[in-house]
């Protein structure tokens, strides 16, 4: 790995457990084993460091969920519960310690830098686009009700999700993906079937 | 108004904006306008404080609810309803600063303190309780439909709120609040009616 990338790595774990505020020059450092001249070649101050951060968080959860995406053996809403799915367990695996990180950072610095906060956005908006690109397959192919608005329909679950995030990692528990995956797939997404009467 | 109060209303309006952490102990007492002797004559350490102003950020919420739960001009439903309408408004005549202190002090503390993880947890076990009573009279009177768990969509629904004031906070704009009002009053909680063929 590049010295580059490693600085991020390291940085990286450290602001998922403690924020980005409360991280350190030093402890990234020291983490990534350079010394700070190596820190500055690379980034102009921590600032940009930060915003190379976020980037760096996308491009993780943008990978991993990649691997769902392009599952050609998933249907279009398949692949998108097993994307929340496998989320969720990463956090469990991780004792729900840290979380999203892209969510993390707009509760901590959403107020403090317009900088953050307009990258922060541009994150979730791609991930609103990708989200939307698979409802829209999944409503072609009669998987979900035809009356639903995509794009608020995708608005609506990313956000739903970043509060579920939020509770088990306050519960420690995994029971907020319970509720959210038998809300949103077996009832919101749900096709209206005729009433018999 | 007594200089407990005092103490912790200065304190709350800091640590809403700041978070928790990065809010020092002179800052309180020079907004508080109090020397530090009274602090400790008050509370504990920090930490009480902190833990004490959960309980003033959770009545004041639990307050603004009150509003509308005991207002009997309005059905189960629209109790509900406009109590997140209220959130929404505060939220935007604060220019979308701060936020739900009790979602922000979990995110922000939820890892770092199990006091905290703990009465943040009684908070939001204590709201769910309140909203799901108000849910349950809603399906009484057919607001909602019968088949739907109460105990569940409590949880998914302030959890879907939390993210929702997430976006809120990062987009500066209202819209979140419109998408979840749509998307939870309008079609997930709605009666789903015969479909005529």
């Amino acid at each position: 790995m590049d010295t580059k990338s490693r600085i991020l790595k390291a940085g990286a774990k450290i602001v998922l457990q403690k924020g980005f505020y409360d991280t350190g020059l030093t402890e990234i450092l020291k983490a990534a084993d350079v010394p700070k001249g190596s820190f500055y070649f690379y980034f102009k101050n921590k600032e940009d460091f930060g915003l190379q951060l976020i980037d760096t968080f996308a491009d993780y959860l943008k990978n991993g969920a990649d691997t769902f995406y392009e599952d050609q053996s998933l249907s279009p809403l398949a692949k998108i519960r097993r994307i929340f799915k496998w989320q969720a367990e990463s956090f469990l695996k991780s004792d729900f310690k840290g979380g999203c990180p892209i969510g993390n950072l707009s509760l901590e610095m959403g107020d403090r830098n317009a900088l953050f906060r307009k990258k922060l956005n541009t994150v979730f908006a791609d991930m609103k686009k990708r989200l939307a690109a698979h409802l829209e397959q999944a409503q072609h192919q009669g998987e979900i009700a035809d009356s639903l608005n995509i794009a608020e329909v995708a608005d609506f679950i990313l956000s739903s999700w970043q509060g579920a995030l939020m509770q088990m990692k306050i519960t420690k528990s995994i029971t907020a993906h319970q509720v959210f995956d038998r809300m949103i797939f077996e009832r919101f997404l749900k096709r209206q079937d005729p009433v018999r009467t």
